[in-house]
């Protein structure tokens, strides 16, 4: 399914490696069924592909330890954080050694005067903010999962705060990587900004471990909110719900979060939380700044939704309101899946310049009604990136054909949009297909970095390029 | 001096090329010693090295025309905007083509729904601020010089603004670039985020024409603010006015600008455009935002001067007085050289983490004074950066000598606080010899990539990378 074929296997290399490394490792070294399954894991519909071996490492040195014996055996090394990536990113198409860096997971410093801070890529983005909250600090990426720094910075992950805080890329100042032939570098400076030299921090972040594994992350952070406002509104049409986006967006309004559920999604969150809420298209939003800043961001934002007869408007400063307004948001997930018992999500992820969005949303919407599939539809509206979300019995063979359409169709329409078959969840194993058709020639600018950084490919193979 | 010295020449590859393209370009091929100087042109002490022809390209097809003949011939190319660069970027110090794409200087599109448009690289950013004033739209970097978008999107210029609105690679969604071997590619889709791939974005923008030649730029805009102010306040100290920056950044205060300039700059100022300032340090702000949010922002910012001795703190939202007030900054350079006629200026490009900017231009003053050197500061303060201008008498060897060595020092303790150096000028050839020292075995994958690119070196050679 998808482009998750196995590859070739080095077999006299996997064996030697493995038990080079099983002797350094001892109990951190591990080769059960189980285990290694766990690390193939993949959310999407691509079948697991488990590594021989997954070895925990500790430190950066034995990253490089790990690398140099691949190395040396041209064996694959497969970075894995926490297994929240969606496309396949951690499976083992040629076999190899996963790299579990969950116990890599100190916050090693803070800088509170200079809003930065250096973590190693175990740390997970709910980690890290228990742990700078006691000093009124906070790092704003949140892709939903409680994901990995380093996971996170791979796939240059985003979510719903990205239209006012930006992505991964925005928000990681260097980074530590273990190359391909196990040498240690460090991307940049701690400058907030810098010239010197190509930007191998941008590279690395978003190569998914196919160009080197990422041993130590240094972010940006902000200052937690004087006030923090949530607010809802309905609205009659997707059209009307994202010409709202579009005005906000040009007034310069300074959301945080901007977020968009289409009717099927309120009401399958309705039917699992429990809510009354208006069960047509809704904006769900959040206002950071001063006292006085929220309640005028506040109002702004209503004045512009009445101008596309938004309805039934709700601001509220109260924390708890604030979380109760987004539970709808975060119980989506499990909303829609109960919309359908027994079924799979199939997540898809285009992002489109925001004066496209009413119409590929609305177009998808009724691609998904011509091939007869329930794909509710959840959005970061003010990024222009959007997730249709097919659910699928996956017993039906015809079904998931038709879903296969579906994602294929909706990738394509993205791309003729002038927009992206990936805002945020990467390429990996699933979207390969549609990487030349989004950026032509360009692919084989990446083809050439990769094969001059990692010659023997050893480093996540079968991930991002076209094979 | 610095890195500028003279690489081997193909004489026979270069003389073939100038007859090829002479032919195909008429009298657009240009070979005359002034204008050769010209394109050679810097604003350093680096000697000027023309190119042996200079072609004025109409188009991308054009630009990959001259790259091919150069690709066939191993004749260097280097790409020239409007020559405002600073390190020595457009000089040619093994002969070649240089490629003046200043008459590539359309606004191909502006979609405003959007907040982005895309641009040819002989843009200059006044005139694209001329073409987006009547949309209600303003690209926010400014480096100071009218510099084509072309040449800023190469070095990674920032300026000013970059506080709030971030750097060019924060700005720039993607290129259309001519690579070494002649092919063109666009490095992303219009989207306004992506994890399709490795960020070849971010790669282009800072390569300063040593990967591939830019030949279009698609921005992001922003909508200009409802209302401006903007304030100036000194300090007793220049410990004071860093700590003041350090308060209003971690406080999260969204300052458009915060500039520093130090007591000798101030007097500079005072003489050159009579005015009244105190001769003491002085932080220039401008905020911006809705009505009443920049008088919050103001008053804000008030508040924590004042916990630092700040006086003759004045804010106004008059766009007169604004002008006026920020005219001490623009005259700034002019107002420096007065301050010794006859002398040269020598930049110097430092950006340390915020917590050590007082210790750095305290550092930096005490050693110019050691040496004997005038060196006045200016500094965008808000990221750390700041530049010394040496103010030298070329005639004089051994204060140059003293000038080296300070500028020796200043980029030697810039690496040692954190930081780099050069936030945004670049390496081009003057600061070649630090980039090691900054970034290490970081500099071997920047050599390996640019060799997986630009096999033959021929994309403005003998830049960034040390020989």
């Amino acid at each position: 399914m998808a482009d998750g074929s196995a590859l070739p296997r080095n077999e006299v290399g996997i064996n030697a490696a493995l038990g080079i490394l099983k002797q350094q490792f001892g109990e951190r070294f591990q080769t059960g069924a189980s285990i290694r399954e766990q690390h193939g894991h993949t959310t999407t519909w691509i079948d697991n592909q488990p590594p021989d071996a997954v070895v925990f490492a500790h430190s950066t040195q034995e990253v490089s330890d790990i690398v140099k014996v691949c190395a040396a055996h041209r064996v694959p090394v497969i970075p894995f954080g926490t297994g929240t990536s969606l496309e396949g990113h951690v499976n083992a198409p040629a076999g190899g050694i996963s790299v579990d860096v969950s116990q890599m997971d100190k916050v090693l410093e803070v800088n509170a005067g200079d809003l930065d801070c250096r973590v190693q890529p175990g740390v997970t983005r709910m980690a890290l903010n228990e742990h700078l909250r006691d000093q009124g600090l906070f790092f704003p990426i949140d892709p939903g999962a409680n994901a990995s720094i380093g996971g996170m910075a791979a796939t240059r992950a985003s979510g719903t705060n990205a239209v006012r805080y930006g992505t991964m890329k925005d928000n990681v100042l260097s980074v530590e990587a273990v190359m391909a032939n196990g040498e240690i570098i460090r991307t940049a400076s701690r400058a907030r900004k810098t010239s010197a030299g190509y930007d191998l921090t941008r590279l690395m972040v978003g190569s998914e471990g196919t160009l080197g594994l990422i041993t130590e992350i240094t972010l940006r952070l902000q200052g937690i909110p004087e006030a923090i406002s949530a607010a809802s509104c309905s609205f009659p049409t997707m059209e009307a719900a994202c010409e709202t986006v579009m005005a906000v967006i040009q007034y310069g309004l300074p959301v945080a979060r901007i977020e968009l559920l289409d009717a099927l999604v309120v009401k399958a969150v309705n039917n699992y939380s429990k809510l009354t809420l208006s069960e047509t298209p809704l904006l769900l939003l959040e206002f950071h700044g001063s006292e006085a800043g929220v309640v005028e961001q506040a109002e702004t934002f209503g004045e512009i939704a009445g101008e596309f007869d938004g309805t039934g408007y709700a601001a509220t400063t109260s924390t708890e309101e604030r979380s109760k307004l987004w539970q709808a948001r975060h119980d989506a997930y499990w909303a829609m899946l109960a919309l359908r018992p027994g079924c799979k999500a199939v997540a898809t992820d285009v992002c489109v310049p925001i004066s496209r969005l009413a119409e590929a949303v609305t177009r998808s919407n009724d691609k998904a009604t011509e091939l007869d599939l329930i794909a509710p539809i959840v959005g970061h509206a003010g990024d222009g990136n959007f997730h249709a979300s097919l659910l699928i019995d996956m017993g039906d063979a015809a079904e998931v054909a038709r879903a296969a359409e579906f994602v294929s169709w909706l990738n394509d329409m993205a791309i003729e949009l002038g927009g992206t078959c990936t805002g945020e969840h990467g390429i990996g194993q699933g979207k390969r297909p549609y990487l030349r058709k989004e950026l032509g020639g360009a692919v084989d600018v990446m083809g050439a970095i990769k094969r001059a950084l990692d010659p023997d490919d050893i480093m996540n193979p079968g991930k991002i390029l076209p094979s």
